[in-house]
């Protein structure tokens, strides 16, 4: 007999009755039943129910075991008595009967428990990760991580993708974000850098002739902590291919997406054919560039309705030609209480308020706005927006890049208001046509708005005649349910449009030689036309399982302030180890 | 029509004759036949002839074209003539008729060629690697490298492993080497390290319950450059498995290994039922704990034949106990020359000299040393080592602890020059029982010999009883023609064993608490039993691929500096970035 056990705790059933089996496992639970014992034996594969009663040896060893104590349990399987089997366990037909049990690995009093749903503080949870990591939701979402990775390799593989691996080690790389560095021993006063993706990398292997890329690659960004961000690392589906137009990434990436989220979204339905949408369109619409797309509503323009309108706010910022008034449509919100809650919230965001219309019975306007705008501007933004009776619309007003934002939040909380948004459901589009450039009122200056790698639309005829701020480039989001879960574009492959992209943003030769000399060195020597995207893997993953909290899919993450408080990092080191490094601390003063 | 092709440049056979189509590629080689232009177009699926005559459209511009420019060609597939055809190629029977051709991406004069198979130094094919990596040897070592990394996660799986990804920026790992430090910004004056290895990661897993792990793991050891290491960072097949003893561990993994041997073999035999080799015998049967079995020569202790002997210098050392004579026979090394050069070889070492036997026709030993011991004792020597006429022998004496290295290489060496290492083989062995503690010379104290974290052989009652370096560990190689390819253990998972196991290496309770607080806490709270092992993923690829290099087998290896030379890292910080990770440099002085 195995020394540990002939069967994992989700193995037995009624076919196994009257066999003798050994299994191991952690104490989920411990009943008494008038001095009968009921423990709930739990292993990675399942629970199996224990049982001791007085006559068994095992008996006295079995009242000193207590909650995740790891126990080897030696038995007879018997059928659980008449009616007090569980249909809900796999296992829940049969009971192991203990005739010897050994303590493999005894527990001392838990700061949290494993079973059961109770929430604890997080400090306590990730200090105690492996506890937290044995309770069933955790479990089950890293579970389901490793299966949604496993799925995209397989897809991945399944268009012809190969599978590499870039160096972690490495120098810079132009994300723009804050690299981690890492000191050289060997070369003093030099460092390495941990790549903020394997940009460059990729586009490297490219013109190493190696066609299709990608790789499940680690990503490291010294950014301050973010809700939506996991401090330090996280992972990226990274990939790139020769010979590619857009239209070619999207034919590779899009069935390996949809595929992913049909296979782990639950029955959720996911969109099939995915929309693509114009930045401009997006903003536009939905105030964002990832939008949430279960939301039906689409805000539209209205600002001729109030061109020289009896509101008089709006008619005289109107006057500057480039304001604007968009409408965000509320359909079944035309109530006054309603219209007056979003008002309140808009001023709780910071805002002077928020301007309605509310159509009643019959099709009339109401509200300060219609009384200033009068019926025939009423009724014409009323059929502009395609609203009725006991509907609303609301307004917002100025110059689009301000109030944008804004607006897209005002369309998000009217959607969830009104219950327009289905949660249970993946809406999926691509966002094309991003800006290549924009402006940087900081610096008074042209910067890139992406990555300065992508190829502009228009090609280098298009740096060389056409206003900067109006370029738009080959680079591309995918966006779903209000994350942006990927981010890709064609490569400018032409070191003389690479060197002339660069010089319109401020750069010289010069500094794009110093800063990506082995991409440039690359690009002299027969590059192929080549793009790619990334996907954030974190945040797909935590999308389907359910969750808005990246730690919950993550198997040791960091906390908030990018400590790993189960293994104490960062932590001091040694001066020795820092003599070694060349370097000393140069601590802020208290 | 695709904007770059309709096929790839392996796609082409002689039943698309006639038609009309479209290839991307690089330029591999040009040739002029009489004013002909025959280009052959290459990318990594495979090559195509393309031809370009004076008559057509595209030959103005094919005349401009060189070598590695990427090109796209437009034409009709039409049949090689007959005679022509090139049956080394699966496009041979075809050729591309060129009508038009576009460039899209040239090249500037080449610092190394990719046709051809001239060596270039190394220095050029990192600073050029995307060049290097065109060639054909280089390319398809990168590719098979992938190839085993996908085997090896598929037998895995089938193994019953998951796979994880555990955190690169964490704390300082148990594994002796030097770490790779990062400094944290948000935190002053602390720092996160690189694993060295995900030993407490997995252990912890096994602690959480998820009882198989596996990953292909990214390690760093900030080491010296040695030969067969790859500076900096590796990969390693890591799992490690819950309720097991070290036969689990072997059944779990031989087969993965075997069949990823296997499958890239290329014919070669691999061994089926592994030896298990305990490490003493290994030491004393081939002087090394990584053994080369394709050599088939045993060393055998022979100290009693010289005992009181008239081989004065082996029987003055044998009056000292630990003193030994081990033999390395040499079948049919039995001459002169033979026995000369080996004892010049070895002079070469530094070594005094090998002393040696040769048995001549007839069967009398010859030579000095038999001269000195006599007839007798050479008959029971030969007989022994079951040596026949025109054999050899060879000794190495003193204190094996010291000459086993020597006595090691001596093997080697007589097993190469004697022909008997048949290279065409992969020979795989586990080695088992490493001592669990060694003497530190330099400290005067015990040390671990390799991980803290085995469990020693007889728990914490041979820690308490037996002398410490008498102490065996479950500690195991895998060892492949002279490499040590994989390392495991079954782990001390139980916290008092573990305490005394430090403590007899000079560490109290506290210093365990502050270096591995995270797993220490974690055997509190109901440990497993478990254990496991890490294969070097580089090595095996290495060893696969034909080649002693790792740079060979890896896409941008760093050079023997630890400098990536294609991206310029290490490189120096800004004063700004230094500033916000609270370091300065301290350079050494000039």
């Amino acid at each position: 007999m195995h020394r540990y056990r002939t069967h994992t705790c989700g193995a037995l059933r009624s076919s196994d009755v009257g066999q003798t089996v050994r299994l191991s496992g952690w104490c989920h639970r411990i009943r008494d039943h008038g001095g009968v014992l009921f423990i709930d034996l739990r292993d990675h594969y399942g629970l199996t129910q224990v049982v001791v009663d007085p006559d068994s040896p095992a008996f006295k060893l079995a009242e000193t075991v207590r909650s995740e104590w790891v126990i080897r349990v030696d038995g007879n399987v018997r059928n659980r008595p008449a009616g007090t089997e569980n249909p809900d366990l796999p296992t829940g037909e049969v009971e192991l009967y203990a005739r010897d049990i050994e303590v493999l690995g005894p527990a001392a009093e838990l700061p949290m428990p494993v079973f059961g749903d109770v929430e604890y503080p997080e400090e306590t949870r990730l200090r105690y990760r492996f506890l937290d990591l044995r309770r069933e939701k955790l479990h089950k979402n890293i579970m389901t991580r490793g299966a949604i990775i496993d799925a995209m390799r397989a897809k991945m593989k399944g268009q012809g993708f190969f599978e590499f691996q870039t160096p972690i080690l490495t120098a810079s790389s132009p994300e723009g974000a804050r690299d981690f560095l890492v000191p050289s021993r060997l070369h003093p006063g030099k460092f390495y850098a941990l790549p903020q993706a394997p940009q460059q990398y990729k586009q490297l292997i490219m013109m190493s002739g190696f066609d299709r890329y990608f790789q499940i690659a680690p990503c490291f960004r010294d950014e301050d902590p973010r809700a939506d961000r996991l401090p330090g690392e996280f992972y990226q589906l990274d990939l790139e291919m020769s010979f590619v137009e857009q239209e070619d990434v999207f034919a590779a990436v899009e069935p390996v997406i949809t595929g992913v989220f049909e296979a782990f979204a639950d029955g959720k339905p996911v969109t099939k054919n995915w929309p693509r949408i114009p930045y401009a369109v997006s903003m536009q619409k939905y105030g964002t560039d990832k939008p949430d797309l279960r939301n039906p509503l689409e805000m539209q323009d209205v600002s001729e309705h109030f061109r020289g309108s009896g509101f008089k706010v709006f008619a005289r910022m109107l006057e500057d030609p480039k304001n604007r008034v968009w409408a965000i449509p509320g359909p079944k919100g035309g109530s006054r209480a309603f219209c007056d809650r979003m008002n309140s919230w808009a001023q709780g965001e910071g805002q002077p308020g928020l301007g309605y219309i509310m159509w009643r019975e019959g099709g009339e306007g109401a509200g300060p706005l219609a009384n200033n705008i009068g019926p025939e501007r009423t009724e014409a933004i009323r059929a502009q927006l395609g609203l009725a009776a006991g509907d609303a619309a609301f307004f917002v007003a100025g110059d689009p890049e301000k109030f944008v934002k804004f607006a897209g939040s005002a369309r998000t909380k009217v959607g969830e208001e009104l219950n327009l948004v289905d949660h249970d459901r993946f809406e999926l589009a691509w966002i094309v046509d991003f800006p290549f450039y924009e402006w940087n009122e900081d610096e008074k200056k042209v910067d890139f708005s992406h990555n300065p790698f992508s190829m502009p639309q228009g090609g280098i005829e298009a740096l060389k005649t056409q206003d900067p701020l109006t370029i738009k480039a080959f680079q591309y989001d995918i966006a779903c349910n209000g994350y942006e879960i990927a981010s890709g574009g064609i490569r400018n492959h032409r070191p003389e449009a690479m060197v002339k992209a660069f010089e319109l943003a401020g750069y010289d030769e010069a500094t794009v030689v110093e800063r990506f000399g082995g991409m440039y060195r690359a690009f002299q020597y027969g590059a192929p036309p080549h793009g790619g995207m990334a996907a954030g893997v974190d945040r797909i993953v935590m999308l389907l399982c359910g969750t808005t909290n990246l730690r919950e899919i993550s198997i040791f993450p960091m906390n908030q302030q990018a400590q790993d408080i189960l293994m104490g990092a960062p932590n001091e080191a040694s001066p020795k180890q820092l003599r070694e490094l060349h370097i000393r601390t140069n601590l802020p003063e208290k």
